[in-house]
């Protein structure tokens, strides 16, 4: 085998009150990443599709290449690679996309050297890219991209993650307005202190929210979904945030938040129907504000990465 | 049936990460509560046992009657009662003292009614007891009292509880050192800012903690027994809380933390005889030191407050 391809899916990070400690990935939507095998020692990007010519080919600049030699220097070892990208997600709109080419290229190359290491083991890697990438290595787009379903991080210093259940017929839709929002500036308007009170709220609803997932519980999973952190300041920046909160919530969504740093908004349901419905919801809503929106709904996604040639 | 007897257990609130939101309830160790009917309307209290003669037998001051008011206020009736009040637990120790007797009080006065109410419903009747005892309508003494097992508190404003799994084999230790701490003492060395970090530090924690209750997972349980928010200003108020600890986790506990407001320390521990080991660990600690202490292993109970005389 010197050619493998894998697909790794969007995934949505600080899932309301899981702000920086959860992530869950998507279906379909994703990046698709061929690594092929070299004589010649050493990473080369080849190509990128879909991109608009807006991502790095160097080697030490592209997500893919340095996950990739995380990997290789893990294992003390050095390959000739030969990396090629179709960007399936757009880029900088917060559903992880520096994160779905890490790992889909990760899980090709681990594939081509013969599965050195389990799917857990391949996070640190990826989140090296993502320390390249956006300065911090966090894990919680990496993670759920590589491993599927929702995952908890609970502890980033010693990287401890757990795979959390997804209950059966929950769906997502994303809501990708088209406007531009810069991680630094939706992470500059987050406040560095919070009450007592409000960090307790938070820690209710994450709680309910685990409960909720563990025990198929829609109710407790729509009443635990909010955010009192985060979402205060970065909603500002999104024009359509609380219309759009108010429409899919009316038509019986479980809840609605942003998607990473934004400006992307993800609505969870129970249904395909539902799911539906709250996507051309939204779609009225920015409609009438005057900005274009992409839509997408699929089932949250429980395998993650995967090969898609043997 | 003109007269019942109930049992209702001592409670650990303020789990660790579980600040606020998490209580979970004790085997054995508990208040008993008699409740006769009576010709005459009204609430009595007609003596109450092992409380050094401390406790109001006035019926708008003490727990039991308070509760039973309220459970009867809902009902729209009048009744006349009177109480007896056995106490097995120590007052103020952090162990969910007056939540026991309203619990107790509630689900005997239930019973000798028929039972017009559910468990779930006794709660609020008993947060109006603790909200005339300690000035605030707490539930998470009085819940897991009430219901047993874990509880999660996810919402205060509309009484949102949720009961957690206990995995088979969970013991606590419960170590009351001879001192008194004030819960206003306790309350005012809170802080009341923290920082975005702490929160999320806490919210990645307590995640991890229902996770780890949910899959009877012991060392995901252990890893997120912490509380970065209000264990360290008040751990300050508790001599011996550390030395304690370090001496608990070198002997394989999960880990420990105090008990509600202090200065009862619980330590949580897989299998009994751990938990007896942590407890006269605990005792050498406190000798050292110079402070009587009174030490309790008990298995996490599942049941929470019930009859004891049908």
């Amino acid at each position: 085998m010197k050619k493998v391809t894998a697909f790794a899916p969007a995934t949505v990070a600080n899932v309301s009150c899981g702000f920086d400690i959860l992530g869950f990935a998507i279906d379909d939507l994703g990046d698709k990443v061929t690594v092929e095998l070299k004589e010649a020692v050493g990473l080369t990007v080849a190509r990128i599709e879909g991109d608009g010519g807006k991502l790095p080919l160097e080697a030490d600049k592209n997500t893919c290449t340095v996950a990739i030699q995380a990997m290789l220097d893990a294992l003390g070892t050095q390959k000739g690679m030969e990396i090629s990208l179709e960007k399936g997600l757009p880029l900088g709109s917060g559903m992880g996309s520096s994160a779905a080419s890490a790992a889909a290229a990760l899980v090709a190359a681990n594939e081509l050297l013969g599965k050195p290491f389990e799917k857990n083991d391949l996070v640190p890697f990826a989140m090296e890219a993502e320390r390249m990438a956006c300065g911090a290595a966090h894990a919680d787009n990496v993670a759920p991209s590589i491993l599927g379903g929702f995952v908890l991080i609970r502890d980033y210093d010693h990287l401890d993650m757990v795979k959390l259940p997804v209950p059966k017929g929950l769906y997502c839709t994303l809501v990708h307005p088209h406007l531009e929002l810069k991680t630094a500036d939706s992470r500059s308007v987050l406040r560095q202190q919070i009450s007592l009170k409000e960090a307790t709220v938070q820690s209710g609803n994450i709680a309910g929210l685990i409960a909720g997932l563990y025990q198929s519980d829609y109710g407790l999973i729509s009443r635990s979904l909010k955010d009192v952190i985060a979402e205060p300041s970065r909603a500002l920046l999104i024009p359509g945030f609380y219309e759009l909160r108010e429409a899919v919530m009316d038509l019986g969504a479980l809840g609605s938040g942003i998607s990473g740093s934004g400006p992307t908004i993800f609505i969870l349901s129970q249904g395909r129907n539902t799911a539906i419905q709250a996507g051309e919801a939204s779609k009225a809503v920015f409609e009438k504000i005057g900005l274009g929106v992409d839509i997408y709904v699929s089932e949250v996604n429980d395998r993650g990465a995967y090969v898609q040639t043997p």
